[in-house]
């Protein structure tokens, strides 16, 4: 596996919540580096501006020093996977629904470049039902996404929703 | 991650199949190490003893020099996996109901002993159909498995079944 | 339980259709009042006016008197469950892409209001084909959805799609 | 919905798990009475009897008084529902899998007796991977389930266990 | 597609259903004949002999005259097809986890004879929870099968269930 | 089923993919006459125009002859069946959730019109991550479609996201 074992884990991250928190965790005890993609795509709405998650995330993964990095990508991810020398794509799983797309873009993604492996890993039992979406929709209706996000982001959360109103 | 990633990959492997070998090829993509681990359960039926299993795996396998290792096991597959030093298990996906029950034992597992990670690779779209259980009905019933199972794996099998004629 | 057993159906009743009143009834057999609670999404379009839908569905309610209420609701379904006073959720399930949907509602309904329970009713299975969004689309393709929702939506989806054409 | 409220709780609880102990608690924030039906199935092994299992669970459930009644039931649920003036079976569901085995006794049940309604609850999250089934494989091969099953039913199951060796 | 168009239709039957004899009616108007073949599998055990499967499909489908034949098979479903000159496999679909078992089936099918295809349709949803299994359980219990299965069915279920006791 | 046998297979085919092509190819082998019928729906926003993808399709299906049809339709799909005397309709199955829509628009294809009946054929394993929507996706981000759709479609993809550029 050569020298060192470099991992991608992409994502819209439209905030990061403590499911992909723990994902990353579990990541990097498996693989010795971590590239944390956050996906800029022009064409959808986000919360967050592109630079704005990338902050987020910088900030909460600053603790693992080397081991991860945090960029933002466009384009198909097979080819910044190959930029950033990973061979490895990461997803955690929850639902069968989400299992069946993650399927369908792991054998893409493997068709289109043929040595890119994905592993899937399962989160924590405790964040099976949190989402980024329900975290917003939460967010948005006045309640609590304490539990939900990390700290963080629950105050950028906050602190954006209030600007919008 | 210290210096060597060992992973574990556990099953029946009764018989082996070529979505098995294409799970092992993945996951020295991914691992320094894979050992490959033979449930013995005496409590099921099986066609191969788990001795013929171990060995035909042995012979699968052999090119692969020290990357892999075959050995059986029984008891609790985490102390296993302890024993021979990995903090991975691996698991090939194909089917949504196959996912459940896999996620089931994953997190059952990860309570068992906290540290213990499962990633789940996506097979080869060829071998979707392809389990063990298919073959030995195939083989069974006359039919070519072929292109289903290593060729060592196919003549035991005829073998086999033609002794218990 | 206290003295009267409380529940609250939501949803958005774009139009009612014979499911929904189906769950209705079933409903009324476990509880001794239900609650049925039209979202209010400004965010999404509909075909119908939350008004409009509140009035259709007053009317198709009428004869069960003071066993159901009719009401719009914005904001958290936990926050209006607990003005109405009710501990439990009842949702109508047909396909398992629903199932796994509705779960995570549940479960995060649960997270931000502990006490709130969640209890899924099974429809006759000859509304298991039939939802808003599919008699929508088949009204207004100009079929006809007159075993597919009560009299009184058929008529008023016709006037509608007339007097938008 | 007269006067009170009973529902009843069909399985095998062999043996009763954490997982269970959630749904009876929920279903007691629901109805007013619950019966808990331990099914006697002659022609399925069990590793306890259906007398030891009724003992554990009235046990388990004395706390409760009145409120619960534990009972073992032959032959159909319907009928014994009956026999106990239940029209409510209350399930709870982990899996999708479960789901769709779930969802067809439940309409085979209503079609035996048309009154008869099921309700399903979600089990807490941490409940998702507890099977009854899981926990006697992870007891026999000598695995910890003491966060997994009450008290009571852990002693049960090393006691059982033991006199079998 | 050539002159006639024969497909087979493959089961257990034991016993028949209405969710049989329904997919059976949709068959004929799509396919000019229709060969229901009855599994011959020594290693299972049946309630019914698969004389007696074969004697009580015949008289059910004797109707439709030359259009159906019923046989019983054992050995590969493939070599069965080609013998009676069927390149078409009709299966019945009802639940999602039929559906992967089904789809895996099919792609075996098809590896072991190309021009092996299956279709699949859709039951009635009146008979979405009717099994031979689920009728047989209700049969035993002393459940009334009169709208799961045929008149003749439920006369030989009865004669048969009392001649066991 | 009369003379000939007539079946409709409809769908949006923007673009047309290899799993399309498989499946008319498998429904020739089941049916007389394949009626291709593209999609005409002016409320979703297409890549290509009806008439540029109708175009595509008889290309691309010319060398079937008479034995194939492409049509544009709007309306619902079963007076469009009855128009060009097709009593079934052929669709495509891949995922399970693919699956659950495709059953909830057969039972309602077939309540809108009784004789209308639906026969699900099973794509090459090779194509079961294909879609229109993941191969606009590739082609968008410049990856190559070259063995995910028909040469002619490549080439307009690749002229379409020019000229769009």
């Amino acid at each position: 596996m050569g020298n060192q074992s470099i991992a991608v884990f992409p994502g819209s991250f439209d905030p990061l919540t403590n499911g992909h928190v723990d994902i990353v965790e579990r990541s990097l005890k498996i693989f010795d580096r971590l590239v944390v993609a956050v996906l800029h795509n022009p064409q959808k709405q986000h919360l967050f501006s592109v630079d704005e998650r990338v902050e987020l995330l910088k900030k909460e993964f600053k603790h693992y020093g080397k081991r991860t990095k945090v960029l933002s990508f466009s384009g198909l991810l097979v080819d910044f996977a190959k930029k950033v020398d990973a061979r490895v794509i990461v997803r955690g799983l929850r639902a069968v629904s989400d299992y069946e797309y993650e399927m369908q873009m792991a054998l893409m993604n493997r068709h289109l470049r043929q040595e890119m492996e994905t592993v899937f890993l399962i989160t924590n039992e405790r964040n099976s039902y949190i989402s980024s979406t329900m975290v917003k929709g939460v967010a948005m209706l006045g309640g609590s996404v304490h539990t939900l996000v990390p700290r963080a982001v629950e105050d950028a959360l906050l602190k954006k929703l209030k600007r919008k109103k």
